[in-house]
């Protein structure tokens, strides 16, 4: 998440949406990604009233501001970033990839600046009057065949990207990709494992005398090759201790029978 | 966007949806991200057969595989990753956080293995029943004062990062295609060898029958952390049908003395 300090400096800006739905989705993605501010410009009066006063609706709604223009919107706004599919004009300033996004967002936020990222209507997008007022344009990536995303999607997919990952993100990632649980087992350990589950093998007849060296091998193999951890060699140890416990129950009682 | 190759073995897996805008945002994002194969497991029928009749719905949609089980739905992944907020119980496997899956995920599809991003339903999210069938969670990192998002939201910032953004991020390095051994083995080649370990645990008397439940649980989780290859699956699963074999044998041979 963005530093306090930081995240009245994100400000998201709605141009004439037309689905309450997606007011409310916009509204809830600003609240997970801990953001607060919302502009909504020019809404068209019956959608905002009723997403407004939804079941569940967020404070933030309540506390959203309504612009008639753009430009009343982001007038405080030091880097207006502008969202949309790209595919139906040329556009006419930078075109930012969305994971290219984040670096520009905290460079402006650290230097004391305002951001505004501003989304179109569901069905037009930004006009090329909207457009002119943006700083650079963001691009989601997406495949070509269905390029345009639902607004309350796009928008949880932007803030993710700039106030969800990149301040989480660690800036190089840990060579071991899943923490383990418990320590590894040692070697000695999974020797003891190896010879328990052996002597198992052997009680129940799993391969000729011929065989046991090459699979004694392979058992050493595969012991390491599951990189268990001691609190798993453990459990495994226990499981195959009772198996072999009854395997040999079961050749005294032959035996006594016999 | 993934590999056109790729793109039929990286699944979504819908447990329970109720809202069935919520499934169509979810397969509008498989499809503005490029993929196709959409699950749902044990929908509430009347949401299922809206969401598919809604104007607008996708193709993706009408082959949606429906299954009764998510055991079922997942029986040909590799790699079973769970989502969701995990503030409210303990992990038992490992947690990473979004920013840091698209690499194990694209190092699983690179291998030939199939992958399933798991979403459970809006109001409990996966149970701990599901949640053991997962190899990892990965968590979205959200602001703790509104953590739970949007199920389509939820679906469209995790296929940005793994289907859209790790492939179109210049700074990502490409897949590298490290020598695998052998494939990994599927979800449900791993629930076989848990019948049959669980067979011989039972054979063995390993544990009380108030305790089997709990053991099923810990087991197969414990058969996920170990990443088992279908060469060593196939091994294991020899040697306890082998020693499974041998302990019945143990009880028919006391049957018949006793």
């Amino acid at each position: 998440m963005l530093p306090e300090a930081q995240r009245d400096s994100l400000e998201v800006v709605l141009v004439s949406p037309r689905n309450p739905l997606n007011i409310g989705a916009a509204a809830r993605a600003m609240a997970n990604f801990g953001l607060r501010r919302l502009s909504v410009v020019a809404p068209y009066e019956p959608t905002w009233r009723e997403a407004r006063s939804a079941v569940g609706s967020l404070a933030l709604l309540d506390n959203a501001v309504e612009s008639s223009t753009l430009a009343e919107a982001i007038a405080a706004a030091t880097l207006v970033v502008g969202t949309g599919t790209l595919s139906r004009r040329k556009p006419e300033q930078a075109v930012v990839p969305l994971p290219e996004l984040a670096p520009l967002v905290s460079q402006e936020l650290a230097h004391g600046g305002r951001v505004a990222l501003v989304f179109g209507s569901e069905k037009h997008g930004l006009t090329r009057e909207d457009l002119s007022y943006c700083h650079l344009l963001v691009e989601i990536p997406t495949d070509p065949q269905q390029p345009s995303m639902n607004l309350g999607q796009a928008v949880a997919v932007c803030l993710y990207e700039i106030a969800g990952r990149a301040v989480s993100a660690p800036e190089s990632p840990p060579a071991t990709p899943a923490p383990s649980i418990t320590s590894a087992a040692t070697s000695g350990r999974l020797d003891l494992l190896a010879g328990v589950i052996e002597e198992a093998m052997r009680a129940a007849g799993y391969s000729p005398r011929a065989m046991q060296p090459a699979n004694r091998h392979d058992l050493r193999l595969l012991l390491r090759r599951l990189s268990l951890s001691e609190h798993d060699n453990r459990r495994i140890l226990g499981i195959f201790r009772r198996i072999l416990w009854r395997l040999n129950q079961g050749h005294d009682s032959d035996g006594k029978s016999g």
